[in-house]
């Protein structure tokens, strides 16, 4: 049994990925946190309550994390994220809206409380922005000798980004933070576009999930289908957040290679992930990069989960 | 026994390289085949007859190859090139000069000759721009279904340029071609500089050079220490083009990734090698990317060849 928690700015992808990790009978969904990205925090952290609630996980806290980049005053939505996710984050989906409340306790005062009293056995996954666990690491040095693992969406080692050829959207929201989590010593997977571009959800797991019993599938479908008409437009789209959940599943999946990675954070590849150019004859990494996957395991994986397995 | 062709721009790296793979008794050396870049091809071709003459090995043929980018009208050799290798490439470290001419037939054509008649039984080092080898394939097209390999020193997928942050030195003077060879089809391993610099030459290398029987050691010996107080300036410095003949001699070293590969020709990152995202669904991709290296095996190895073996 795993333990996890998901730190994440609920938009369609985050809210997949969610599902799988909220479903999933091998893991232990200990919280969920909220960060800013695809839509603001306060956005992301309702869409996130209406989400669990939708998949019958009412029983996961939900907190709520920084609302804006480490050397930002303000996060503004990126116009890109909108089109991509709809207005409200969730492809114009109008879920029912869970009754519950966001917890009182700061995320960051969570993560700070989990990774102590679990440790190394506690799995971090990230699905937006570094903010929160950055946040965590500059309140908390000692926690830069934690134990357990965080696995990461967000990068572009041996690929293009999608924000430009250098950087990829997650870590381009905050390069300074992305830089303090890959240099801190900690136990990182990098889950970048490098992989997350070469798998496919498709419209057929769409209808299938539409198809099941009850309506949640219903609800999941419409998402994917307003997610793959903004995104690639054909009948299938990239697998990037759910990509980081799969990979904290079955990292067997994947071509995992350790590097020691770092963040560009001037000029004109600010964003850009990339080997830490200092640190070339270091031995025993403690970053780890997916630099390929079998995408076909992925598919059968996506083929056959169910969306709504609590339901 | 491996049939090697090695393709060079003979500055002092590119010298050390060919005494690797001209000593190595696990190696037939057909040809070597010059081009520019450290130096013009001309300068270059006559390094190439001295040096082999140096090591021994003046039974091995000696072309010239193309002398600029494809896409330009000459070569201006770079002012850092003069600084690393020397004004005549080879250190300022007189050798001495072969009697031997260059063979009439040009590269292009020896090269074009030998792939057909050996296929998949040769082998290509190249370590220079990528000249020689897109002209082969824009000649003769059918050479593009070649079985053979090509272990090329160039490119930076994982770590910055060396040019700029996004391009090697090989790669930059001739991007056009290193595209062409890249998306060629042809079975292509990049030692770039994501491993060639977490392996070292060391000044203790050059001491035992200089201490063994007869004067050649000697003159390498001269050459590495002149390029490591021109490089890194302390008492060791990069392992760029030996790391090519290492890799086709010892692949076992390196942690070596299939990925479709292509070469950016446009914009900033002008000469950047990166995975071609027009493929990345692609499966069984041809070309193959060192990632890494144990780079206490090529020191090892290093420490115990014999520059002048067969002297």
């Amino acid at each position: 049994m795993s333990n996890f928690i998901h730190d994440l700015d609920t938009g369609v992808d985050d809210a997949i990925a969610l599902a799988l990790a909220a479903t999933d009978p091998s893991v232990t969904l200990l919280g969920v946190t909220g960060t800013y990205g695809n839509v603001t925090t306060d956005v992301g952290v309702r869409n996130t309550l209406d989400v669990l609630a939708l998949v019958g996980r009412t029983d996961v806290p939900v907190y709520a994390g920084q609302g804006h980049a480490l050397e930002q005053e303000a996060f503004h939505r990126h116009e890109v994220s909108a089109r991509i996710h709809g207005e409200n984050g969730l492809a114009q989906v109008n879920i029912p809206p869970s009754p519950r409340s966001v917890e009182p306790e700061r995320a960051i005062d969570f993560l700070i409380r989990s990774m102590h009293e679990l440790n190394d056995a506690l799995t971090i996954i990230t699905t937006g922005p570094l903010t929160n666990l950055a946040t965590v690491l500059i309140e908390d040095p000692s926690l830069r000798s934690w134990k357990g693992s965080i696995v990461v969406m967000g990068g572009a080692l041996t690929v293009r980004g999608n924000i430009n050829h250098f950087s990829e959207a997650n870590i381009s929201q905050d390069p300074e933070a992305a830089k303090i989590v890959f240099e801190s010593g900690l136990d990182v997977t990098m889950v970048g576009l490098d992989v997350t571009m070469r798998s496919r959800l498709h419209l057929r797991d769409a209808a299938r999930w539409r198809s099941g019993s009850g309506t949640v599938g219903a609800f999941f479908a419409d998402m994917l289908e307003y997610y793959i008409a903004h995104t690639l437009g054909t009948d299938e789209t990239y697998v990037h957040d759910p990509s980081a959940v799969i990979c904290a599943l079955h990292p067997e999946y994947f071509t995992i290679v350790p590097l020691c990675l770092t963040v560009e954070t001037e000029g004109i590849d600010r964003g850009r992930t990339i080997v830490d150019h200092r640190r070339l004859t270091e031995r025993n990494p403690f970053t780890k990069v997916c630099v390929d996957v079998n995408a076909h395991l992925v598919d059968s994986y996506l083929g056959t989960i169910a969306i709504c397995a609590t339901v």
